[in-house]
């Protein structure tokens, strides 16, 4: 490829909004372009990264036995009726009626569609197991995409589905796909990335994992233990708590707090009490239902999880809307709260305390010395609150860490949701029919790019491993005007080019320091420079992006270098 | 890849709505899975082609130096008003509201993205020719699917967008890629297809051609002139009409004709006077206009071309809802007809006429020898009639055929249209700032996937030709429990695969009879038998599916020999 032609422009500047590397640097290399909020364009070297990044995961998925299918970005209602989840998936499903008044969807992920294929293709235990996958567009309506193809709305996926007859069928099986999952982002020159157990949300089913990319940028939060290697998206992880101190029991008195109403506000005003000695109420609707609030109680040092608070209360939740007369914002207590539109849910952290400062439930006012088994009882708690670094691992005591990552891939063990939902059952070897058990395994092509991206970029620009990288070589041609150079530089491309390696080569009229300006920003893995000089010294000059170490050698052996750094490479 | 384990039964029964080959032998081969109307699943055998259609496009498209980037499926209305199309196109185009209530559309056509990608990012001439393309999924809200992959709403296209800086460029692309696109229907297995010019409808502009498979079933009307090869879609095609006998013009008379509307009630009533002595009068109003009507007058045994129509009087047209007072249904006719919500188009065929019939527009009357010049006068007139079978070339006065085909590419020369609409600039060589001259290109691939089913299949079932067949062998093991034939088969299966040939392997507990069959009806070039007789006789039987023909040699042969057949035919 000539770069003079290619379409995509590299800027110095990318838009303000751009706060990530891979954000500005995929619009500064001229690799992606805004269409609309969250939806892109590719140009052709992301183009030319996304189709490698496919096919090393097509081939894994063949390895897996997967056969590579392809199901629809349109269905209709009636698909994802019959699984329930065209009512309990909310504003990220896009929904239209069609020519014809029928109501359709746009695809977000395809279990429906999957088990819509097989169920009539499959009759017996002898065809299972069995796994198709596709690589497919979908169209995810996110409320906040961000990041260039980081959080999208419109995406590439590879989606693959199992079934099988038994769970340990499952089990071996979801090993194999959790290793597969492994070498993909091995292969694709990710380094930095863990498989972590993580809340399976709105897929259903119970064992799931999540690949995740360590970033800074990321915007999952992981706990792991560096001490025995536990890890788990925050959303499940569980920890143990510092044991308190033992204390006697104070008597109980009612404390004038008047505007006081947050923790920080409460223990300031009543003399800096710590706020592991308070109890925080944090409110919330479930969604759909305005009039009910739950009230869910935790020590005031710490934070609810929601996503552990849902699985609680197996409901959606909202912030709520505290318009309820049976509460009193910012002075909610257990102490006597009770109310026919009240759920309170009790976190394991205010079970068993002593000598707590917790709301009234009258305005203007907090209670002292609240304790637990004497003012209020605690009948059942549950652990609905997030971990914070420092806290004990629950496998072996270790201090755990929290980190932030991009999920680059998931798998989960499904179960037999979508197929008795669905219907699909096949004869066994009894010769009953019984539902399959199915294990699905996603990863998203455009954010596994932005990952690698992410990863990889320094303060040059994008820098991507071989494996992946849209050209093998960016071929500088300095001073293309001179004939010497130029018969050189296509002799060379066109010989590169016979040989498999994939060249873009710099022809335009410009400086040497322009176009190495333009090779690093795109981040092609090696460089070669074609110039007056370096063909009179017979020394061809082969520079590594990744390293920045340079390699000198007579032109004619310049290829056979190259090919070997590639062939090492990949 | 093991039979018992691909997902898609072969079944001896097709929906009765699968009426044409295609159609019936790909669900019938377990190909292609219905979800909604005009909406499929493809299962493994099905991607396999459509891969390899893929590949081959995308080598003919990189050979025109074509830059593969994606544009996104989901686009906002803005886009499309730029062009002026959000109006323009009717129903086909999806229409929703995303989360933000901003409307947004689905992508039937991607002119607008591709001028969208290419503006900011091509500023100077230099950067001219360019071509861009994308293999991605479209949804086209047909009113009409049918014939399973022939005509649907999701589809898979294959879209290019060509931009230059003169007229002369684009068309010696253009021709370029004209022979690209030979190539690829050749390259795929097609064999009766042959370039037509068409109508450019909605896509604006002035040249293309559409690329047709000649077959029965298709809903393309296609001109074909034998004697020099002139071929025209019946959209645009011409001819001459033999000349009408010169004959004395009599006295116009009106006469009763009572119930009598259509042409042949009224040469029937009259006593069968030929059609050709008759004017008809053909209505339709203008869409989002009930008030006009347009009456197009014409021979009475010619029909409309409504195509032609539509360019003449420049908007589209419906069916005429004839309420209205200046008309009377079915006595309709020139003489005397006139009204402000009244527009007469005529064709070239009523332009001196002599002793015509026609409607008297007065119910239960028509008028007998009506002559153009005298009782009424035709101005202006236009070529608006459909080419019948036997009138004459328009170039070298052959008699014509009229032939089906179904549409399988089609290539055009948009002009600026898009550029223009849209302010995509380059600064010319002199530094004045131009729009680009565009070209577009597309090719379905599903659609090209079933014309060749439809051209290849016969009545056992398809027939794939063996460069884009799912795979290359059909291994039909017989009394796979026989240790001797299981050991000869695994053998020779993984043999294959190493070479690179690509097998099937009917690995079932079934008969030989029922193992052929399949093997017919999914259509794989080549079956190798593997059983115990032919063991013992060390006879390895190569059964080619295209010819019938069977081929005998030693087991140590018949890899050497297969490999032969596949690099000969691919």
């Amino acid at each position: 490829m000539l770069i003079s032609k290619l379409v995509g422009e590299r800027t110095k500047t990318a838009p303000s909004d751009a706060v990530i590397k891979s954000h500005s640097l995929m619009i500064r290399a001229g690799y992606i372009k805004l269409v609309s909020n969250g939806i892109w364009s590719l140009a052709m070297p992301a183009k030319r990264i996304a189709k490698k990044i496919e096919n090393i995961i097509r081939e894994e998925m063949d390895a897996l036995e997967g056969q590579e299918c392809t199901f629809p970005v349109v269905m209709p209602r009636e698909l994802w009726e019959e699984s329930g989840r065209y009512t309990s998936i909310g504003d990220e499903m896009v929904r239209f009626k069609d020519r014809f008044g029928r109501d359709m969807v746009l695809g977000m992920t395809h279990e429906e569609a999957a088990v819509q294929f097989a169920r009539d293709a499959v009759n017996s235990y002898q065809q299972l197991p069995f796994m198709i996958y596709q690589i497919q567009t979908k169209f995810r309506d996110e409320g906040r995409p961000r990041g260039g193809l980081i959080r999208v709305r419109e995406f590439t996926m590879k989606d693959a589905y199992s079934f099988h007859m038994t769970k340990e069928d499952l089990e071996t099986y979801y090993e194999r796909a959790y290793h597969a999952y492994e070498r993909i982002f091995k292969r694709i020159g990710m380094k930095n990335f863990i498989a972590v157990k993580s809340d399976s949300g709105m897929m259903g089913g119970s064992i799931s994992h999540e690949f995740m990319l360590l970033t800074p940028i990321g915007e999952d939060t992981i706990v792991i233990c560096p001490k025995c290697g536990l890890s788990a998206n925050m959303e499940v992880a569980t920890s143990i708590l510092n044991d308190a101190e033992k204390e006697e029991a104070l008597p109980m008195e009612e404390v004038f707090t008047g505007a006081a109403k947050e923790i920080r506000e409460v223990t300031e005003y009543l003399g800096d009490i710590p706020a592991e000695k308070t109890i925080k109420a944090v409110c919330y609707n479930i969604r759909g239902d305005s009039e009910r609030t739950v009230v869910a109680f935790i020590r005031g040092d710490l934070e609810v999880n929601e996503a552990k608070l849902k699985k609680v209360i197996k409901a959606d939740i909202v912030p709520a809307n505290l318009n309820s007369d049976e509460l009193v914002a910012g002075n909610i207590g257990p102490v006597g709260l009770s109310g026919k539109n009240i759920v309170i849910v009790y976190d394991n952290s205010v079970k068993g305390t002593v000598n707590m400062v917790s709301g009234a439930n009258k305005a203007e006012y907090h209670l002292k010395n609240v304790t637990e088994g004497r003012d209020f009882s605690v009948s059942e708690s549950y652990d609905i609150r997030k971990v914070k670094a420092g806290e004990k691992c629950p496998v072996c005591g270790g201090e755990l860490t929290v980190q932030n990552g991009i999920e680059i891939g998931n798998i989960f063990q499904l179960g037999t949701k979508y197929t008795t939902a669905m219907g699909m059952t096949v004869l066994n070897a009894e010769g009953k029919a019984v539902n399959p058990i199915m294990g699905c395994y996603g990863i998203g092509i455009g954010r596994a790019m932005a990952s690698v991206a992410e990863e990889t970029a320094d303060e040059k620009g994008l820098n991507w491993p071989m494996a992946i990288a849209p050209w093998h070589v960016y071929l500088c041609v300095i001073r293309p005007d001179d004939e010497k150079v130029k018969e050189k530089a296509y002799a060379l491309y066109d010989e590169m080019q016979k040989r498999g390696i994939e060249v873009l080569m710099d022809d335009r009229a410009a400086s040497a320091g322009f176009k190495f300006a333009d090779c690093d920003l795109m981040g092609i893995p090696l460089r070669l420079v074609v110039s007056p000089r370096a063909i009179e010294n017979d020394a061809a000059e082969i520079k590594i992006r990744a390293t920045g170490e340079t390699i000198t050698c007579p032109y004619e052996e310049c290829i056979d270098r190259i090919k070997e750094m590639i062939d090492a490479a990949i």
